[in-house]
């Protein structure tokens, strides 16, 4: 019973996940929303009958994942904002890896895509979290002074890499279950990277 | 005179400069070989006539990127060779930005593209070149014992978001000067994790 309901997908939802899959393993420009209609199998116009224009299916697969939640604040310690940043971003990913893999196919063009300017603002948000919890790390006199910018392309670039392998493997594989990532022991890593390197007279 | 000579490109590097530029902007699999005709101002035919077939161009492109020197054993130093090693990297990248960016596109796709094959043994390459430096150095009792993957990643991957924020700032202010990188300041950045988190009895 259990399991016949989980296979009973809406409509709108067979769309999604057809459309993901295929701007995962295509890019997201090779697709069109016949490709889209065939993998879902249903008419083409239940597409525009669902999401109205293409506009509104890519808005409802990536609206949830352009949100960067605030609440790094929450604590006090530079810390573990920080932790809870990489930790928050990991996640994400982590659960979001097919979102995570169009973003990193389109984050490279520049022909003014639909998602390049979302793409962007994403990055300039995590950017500005990030060097706010460094600075008030370096003012409370924590953290050792290193340039933010690089620390930035140390923590994210190193989680992108460890991600990015995960799913590589996992598609080479022809593994058909659906993937999950224990990144857990990547962050135990970047954990001892961070108190390595940022914090002040660490052994 | 100087000038002149230097405007004067043969045919054949007109198609290949064109097809770089295109393929940068707009990803390998959405643009044709009209596009690139038309970019490069020559009859479609001419590309044939140069190069035969597409496979032909492609190659043409990519076959000294996807070279990986051995000569990093050279110095006996595993600390030396790792340094090389990055230095290599980031050079070789810097001055193949738009061939690093195409490839950064291509990689998360699974469609097996003409490109696919050769991304895996490049990126295979590299990791078998750190994994020996890396043992060498933890036998020599030289290196701290880490995961080497997580080396790996860390120091790809923060060399890959490096390279990606100076091709997207460069794209983005709309300069049409030719794009030069100056990796010194990140490679020393770098070199003091490295020897942070790598070396025994680091202070």
């Amino acid at each position: 019973m259990a399991n016949s309901t989980k296979k009973k997908k809406s409509p709108s939802d067979r769309i999604k996940k057809a459309a993901l899959d295929l701007f995962c393993q295509f890019g997201f420009e090779s697709v069109s929303v016949r490709d889209i209609a065939l993998k879902a199998n249903i008419n083409v116009s239940m597409i525009s009958y669902y999401f109205n224009s293409n506009d509104n299916l890519y808005q409802a697969l990536f609206k949830d994942y352009f949100k960067v939640e605030n609440d790094f604040y929450d604590v006090d310690n530079p810390l573990e904002q920080l932790l809870n940043l990489i930790d928050f971003y990991l996640k994400t990913n982590c659960s979001n890896w097919q979102l995570f893999n169009i973003i990193c196919q389109e984050a490279g063009k520049s022909n003014n895509s639909l998602l390049s300017t979302e793409i962007f603002c994403l990055k300039e948000s995590y950017k500005n979290i990030f060097s706010k919890i460094l600075n008030k790390g370096f003012s409370a006199n924590i953290f050792t002074i290193h340039n933010s910018y690089y620390i930035f392309d140390l923590l994210i670039g190193s989680a992108n890499q460890f991600l990015f392998e995960q799913i590589s493997q996992y598609k080479s594989s022809g593994n058909k279950n659906e993937l999950v990532i224990d990144y857990k022991p990547f962050f135990d890593f970047q954990k001892k990277i961070i108190e390595n390197i940022l914090i002040k007279n660490a052994s």
